[in-house]
């Protein structure tokens, strides 16, 4: 028995929904909500590099993030609009392009580009966790399509490992697993820890919003992030299988 | 019989739905399909209006129009990256705010503000006229909810009709309603049509796109969006009944 | 008799001028006056085109409308300070643009690009309608530059036919033609429509500002505008046969 | 004898003309012409100051530059398209504000803002001497406009003296006074000189552009700008006693 | 015996210099070294908060971090120029601004703003954290000018604890302290870790840059961390002591 | 005897110091002390020029000025947070540029571009003179530089001699030199002057702050800013012979 709003345990993660190939336009998409969190993922192949990578026998990969302005309970304004992308949207934007990349083989990719836009159209909490995640599989589907179209002919995998994230926080002394913005706003540390599929870790940003934490803290938090990640690792392997 | 690639008769729109209420975060919201194109409609409802026009008792309607990177065919850059909002951009949210405006009765919605963002997710043609046809579905709602939480109290009607949008086309010579993205390339003339529920127009935007048309030919595509304009009246007034 | 405040017949122009050869720099350029409104038109012409357009015969003409800041009775802030263009401002620039477009067979121009200019020195209603008449008039004065120089060398006609453009509007009930500021914010209705100078239409934008408007006053709105088009088809060629 | 292109002697100027009140909406204006350069002057006066002033019974005066992209031989890109407003745009605007600022009694003029626009229609050289040159009429003629509104209604004198601008260089060793753009760039060294219309100094600014100058030559520049612009300031009297 | 190129052991910091008030401008200052990286930490203390934070009893801190364009081996373009702060700066600027916050009793400070410059003058490495020691210092010492300026008027400590940051990572499978450029440029993993001066852990940033990570490794990492950070508590106290 | 706060003498410097090769990263550098004020300044040599310039046999040399936000006794905000340059900062940017190109012979410097950057750390009146006279000594060092990697073979002198610059003012009716803040504040007439190390004008900026000044006063403040530059040069001569 926990005492969150929502019943789970704490080291359950919310219901994970991944509907695979939801974009009739991308070489690969994936719509995935995290309970009230909904992200839109899509990949966007295209063959050849930028310029400052050509000839080099490597490929790129790279991430953008947003939120729509009425993601949130409150409407924000558009960056668009603002004229700039704020400091918040261009930090999750580089840890979700980081994150994919190391996925990536990129001597096997060969020279390709693959964009991969993250919009989140619901925002309850964890939306860069729940980016990574998605990403991961709309990543997979690009590149299986670019096989397909003969864009990629190198036999190595280009998939190393498998990639998903996860939120962990204190509430009240005590660790929990995938929160939700009424948790997460409550939370004296927060970290987003992002892993391979065979439990290795990517990153691991852990920020003591109120208190600073020890060691022992830091290990219980690690331990639930591997468990969720695991989970969310069967979940991709799964939808990806179908 | 024609001779479109979708088989449809040259007055039939493409299947509609509306998916009213799709957002848990906003006071009104509509994803709303003209076929393949998708767009995200959200109504954000506040109380108050911008300083300019404090203490004149009468309300105001915005609304933003954007395009995810890649709900085209090819990803185009975001405009949040690029620092500016394009002209097309611009141009379509003012189209947008001004349609739905007519549909308001100022001073029955007293000062408040509503703002109205229409996201669009995936497109093939048609994206203004279904973001216009779905920003209404958003709009009502967020004046009931306002009603039932009496931010709005005159007795007024603040909505003093319904308004949708079409889009019509000459191609090949052969006037046509709701034109997707191939026929609309094609097109020599297409035209948006702004109406109200009760037949009257809001706005006519008509295009040369190759070559100038004439007196009788304007007629006919009139006589099409006032076909395709009272459909969408029906289907509006059918999802708001439930 | 009319109660119009300058005692013109609804379906009267304001005193028109164009002034052809205004700079000494431009290669084609027209200081338009429609009554107070004073817009100032280049044409800028050079060979080439653009990169994406290199090589496919055809030409490039684009647009670019603008304001002085005291042009009108308040001033306004410079886009430029502002740092960015707004949509009105763009919105015209694309409607001019379209516009002139249409009046030109890109194969015969080659592979030039025009620039035009249109930048408003004094502005009392019906700017853009003035900036798109001027605008024809420096065009056709750069394309005849351009045939001196043997830039243009096909002997096919680069001009297609004329462009004009006229505002007109529905005031207390009353369809009118050209409007001036006075007039324009009590419109009920107006409407900018671009023709040829035979007669055909280019582009029709109608716009409800307070009351949505029904078939017949549509009607009633487009016979004045061919009128007025007409007008300024003669004042033009007049212009250019000196 | 000289051998100036346009056959004008050394200490001459090109013909000056000023239309003052060219703008019928600006409250003091003049269209200012030095040869085949022409600037555009604008005094906008309104009652009040900006914030950080109000309450310290002085007034604000403030300018902006600005050239039409099609003023000169070939179009340069618009600033406000570009987003940001130039180095040399930047330059000249507070040039011309520092230049008139020195003409004004602030405490005479009371808690008042007059905004100088100079918008150059063509240019041919001395594009910023002529504008604080014209923009002086613009401004004397707002003042008097504001005196005659009683805005204004201290006794004392608001301007302390008239303000005129011209440049001087040396061209192949032979100094020149008021350079059209031909000899400009030809000009070894360049300056410009903003006096009083009692012969004071009110900003000197000379550069080297080839070879560095000595203080003979220095001299020999500054006695023709004193010459020049006693013959503008003779210019302004009569234009301003009409 | 190591085989790093300074010849540094495995657990040594480089060369640590803090020149304290190095500004005679700012209320705290600090010049501080992390071998050849130089970074210029200022603060500056203003009483009052922002809008949004008044009246409710507590301050406000925050962080901006910049690098000169010749800081490092090859100039980069000014952010100012670009006209938009890149990704990188941002992150660092709110990583900076967290981990002083954490340093921070909010109420104690009362309703006063500290703003935190980092410019870094020279960059080898460890640019970041070097930042988050040598703010600490500047800090301390804009706190201590307003107890004596009687901004602060608490008489609660307003510092709860120091804080320090440092760079650790693993090479060539080696866990290392403080990476200098060369070193940071071949780590497969990269960690930043700040804390406290009682040895909590404010924020754990570590990023796998080629291969993934375990938790045998994590913990190597941080045992190094802390030894490091306990370093420089060391020496910041030294340094605030004088 | 003299009344200046300092104790200086009317035609006295500042306290001068000039740190040569202060960045270990630049080809040329300089940290330059005129009283507190202190000015880093880089010069950075690439082989090549910019695309406009190619195949011309000339090379190209640029600055950019800035100041750290709390240079100065209150923090002003970072112009790449504002999202542009100011007008002040590019005036400077413009004049030190400008400035340091008299001291080149582009023809020997060949197709090499050198850049610039003085960055204020501290301001107290004569920044852009400090920046002037300490970028000298980078370029000069630059140029060395050059000339040992070979980048430079032509035998010609790329120094066609020595450039500095200093500030002079009238203040209470009194000529003096070199003005820090407070004084610089207090000043009828400001004026910058750039010379060459053999007492040629490569600039000369003089504004009436206050009231217009004469022949008489121009001509003193000429004769101080002689005086200061000669200093100047030999401070310059001294440092680089070391």
């Amino acid at each position: 028995m926990t005492n969150r709003a929502d019943g789970r345990a704490l080291d359950e993660l919310r219901p994970v929904t991944i509907e695979r190939g939801w974009s009739a336009q991308a070489e690969g998409s994936a719509l995935i909500s995290f309970g009230n969190t909904k992200v839109l993922c899509t990949a966007s192949f295209t063959p050849g590099v930028p310029r400052w990578l050509t000839g080099k026998g490597t490929g790129w990969v790279t991430a953008e993030y947003a939120m729509l302005p009425r993601a949130t309970n409150e409407r924000s304004q558009r960056e668009a609009v603002k004229g700039k992308v704020g400091g918040r949207t261009h930090e999750i934007s580089r840890l979700i392009g980081r994150s994919l990349r190391a996925a990536i083989d990129m001597k096997a990719l060969g020279e390709n580009t693959i964009v991969l836009d993250c919009d989140v159209l619901q925002a309850d909490g964890g939306t860069r966790t729940a980016a990574i995640t998605g990403a991961f599989v709309a990543l997979a589907d690009s590149i299986e399509w670019a096989r397909g179209q003969k864009h990629i002919t190198r036999k190595a995998e280009v998939l190393k490992h498998s990639v998903s994230a996860v939120s962990v926080g204190i509430i009240d002394g005590v660790p929990m697993l995938d929160l939700p913005y009424e948790e997460d706003v409550r939370a004296d540390t927060d970290m987003n820890v992002v892993m391979t599929g065979n439990g290795k870790f990517v990153e691991v940003q852990g920020t003591a919003e109120q208190e600073p934490f020890d060691g022992a803290e830091l290990n219980e938090l690690l331990a639930l992030a591997i468990k969720g990640n695991a989970d969310l690792a069967r979940i991709q392997a799964g939808v990806l299988s179908q």
